[in-house]
């Protein structure tokens, strides 16, 4: 059994990313109250530093590096969020940062990692292994590993973002958050349970990947192939066994949501809330507008993860399909 | 000369709006900051009820009925932003609502004036007077002509946004203000002289429509043809002569941008900020980066004036051009 991070610990995250994390605004629409028929208040992650809410959890791990660790920096495997994340926190902080990302990555996500003053190492995502590669250059070169979601100090800086919501809003009947492998959902449920502990709180992850639904159903972690939808930053294999287990005690249920559910409410946030969101930030959206009849009348949170999705592809998404009226 | 509103009337104008208008969030961005060369905050009125700061002039004119004038309605002509502002202004506050618009209207935005309750009455606008038409429905049936920018309740409504800005940030060292037909500038300066009297204060419209800037500096208002942007919301021909007085009063200078340069401030509001601005609304930050030699190392301030775009229509401008990085 992994030592569970508690919401003490995301209190202490919280004090670590004031005056470095932005606290980003909850906003409304009248209009998609209406087209959900509940009051619905949605956390903007979107509006946070590099675009999502990883900024958190990266930053908190890092914070907590004693000097020896420093020194020698921190080394992390992802293609996404986390990334930019993991590289943005490091120069904050100023310390070195290695990011290991497939050969094949979006130049976008490369581009903006080397902004950060990230170094990027590449590896073939057919022939290697990344979190095998990522260990190896921790043991060799005494860097510490922080893997994208798996880590407690991740899942407690995740958790700020619903303390901050629940701090502005008070208590909700629901609240709906991405899943991929599980720092935001575990982290939100660590507050969720301390601040509204009536609440349901549920995960949403795309359709094509519902292995966190098989998870929570069946009692064990569930890996499936890495899932093809355009949710690119829930398309994990499976949940972290830190992030399952507190998954398990304390969210209600794993909805899923398919690719066309997502580029409505993508299409929804645009036009009536005027916000950029990416795909993966969208499965909220969509899971409380199919839930409709399960939340009327009542008052609901949303948290909207990132926004983060290269300008040519959204173009693309926001072009098909109808107009929202 | 016009009996023309004080600072008293947009603190007036605040307190009804309060409750009812969002006190909309004020956004920054690291990464423009670098790009701009100053500390730049964004008053974010993309993010206001039905997505224009359009909003707080008509709430404040149509608040200020008599008994009489709310049973006989407003009436009012525009195709934009503004009529839907009415509507909704009205709908809010229980009256008809009458909008006189072109026939060749964008269907969208006769879409959502009739969705917020306004009864839509079209003319050509190639062979009739909307001003015209409007006047004769406001004699005939004694309903309440609110015009888009000349007036003074309109000015003081639009001037909230900036009162909202200095109460939360504090004086700046300069403002960018999108300018059409001149109500949100003139607001913003009502603002400005009182709670930041050494902020310089820029009116910036479109380059294929520089009237004002050709207005202040004759000193008369000056009338062209209606220009060719794609600032749709700053497509007018002259200031109103309320307008005009506070601006020549109050304003240190009118800038102007050309449509790239709208387009490509636009792309960075999607691809940095995640917010969707239409067109006008890009204008400060536009003018803002054409100007980094003058505001290099201060506090600047950006007003986005709205978010209100055809989504087929952002999904172009989107594609069109590079990626920012």
């Amino acid at each position: 059994m992994p030592q569970l991070p508690t919401f003490a610990d995301v209190r202490a995250a919280a004090d670590r990313l004031a005056g470095t994390a932005h606290r980003t605004p909850v906003l409304r629409s009248r209009r998609i109250d209406e087209e959900v028929g509940a009051q619905v208040v949605f956390k903007c992650e979107n509006l946070q530093r590099m675009g999502a809410f990883k900024f958190r959890g990266a930053f908190n791990a890092l914070s907590r590096f004693d000097e020896r660790q420093r020194d020698a920096g921190v080394v992390t495997f992802s293609s996404g969020n986390h990334a930019q994340a993991i590289a943005l926190s490091a120069r904050e902080l100023g310390m070195p940062a290695t990011i290991v990302m497939p050969t094949d990555a979006p130049a976008s996500k490369v581009a903006a990692t080397k902004g950060y003053g990230g170094q990027v190492v590449t590896y073939d995502r057919y022939t290697e292994d990344r979190e095998a590669i990522g260990r190896r250059m921790a043991t060799e070169r005494g860097m510490t590993l922080v893997p994208p979601y798996d880590h407690p100090d991740i899942i407690a800086g995740q958790g700020t973002a619903a303390l901050e919501l629940f701090e502005e809003v008070g208590t909700l009947d629901a609240l709906f958050v991405p899943l991929g492998g599980g720092g935001l959902l575990a982290g939100t449920a660590l507050s969720t349970r301390q601040l509204a502990p009536d609440c349901r709180l549920y995960g949403v992850e795309p359709a094509a990947g519902d292995d966190g639904q098989q998870s929570l159903r069946s009692g064990h972690v569930v890996r499936i192939d890495p899932p093809r939808t355009i949710a690119d930053g829930a398309a994990t294999p499976s949940l972290g066994e830190h992030n399952f287990a507190i998954i398990q005690r304390d969210v209600d249920d794993v909805l899923t949501a398919t690719d066309d559910e997502l580029v409505e409410a993508m299409r929804r946030f645009a036009a009536t809330m005027k916000l950029v969101v990416e795909p993966t930030g969208c499965l909220g959206l969509a899971a409380a507008l199919a839930r409709r009849d399960d939340v009327a009348g009542q008052r609901v949170g949303v948290i909207v993860s990132g926004g983060n999705v290269d300008l040519d592809r959204y173009a693309t998404l926001l072009a098909d399909g109808p107009s929202p009226t």
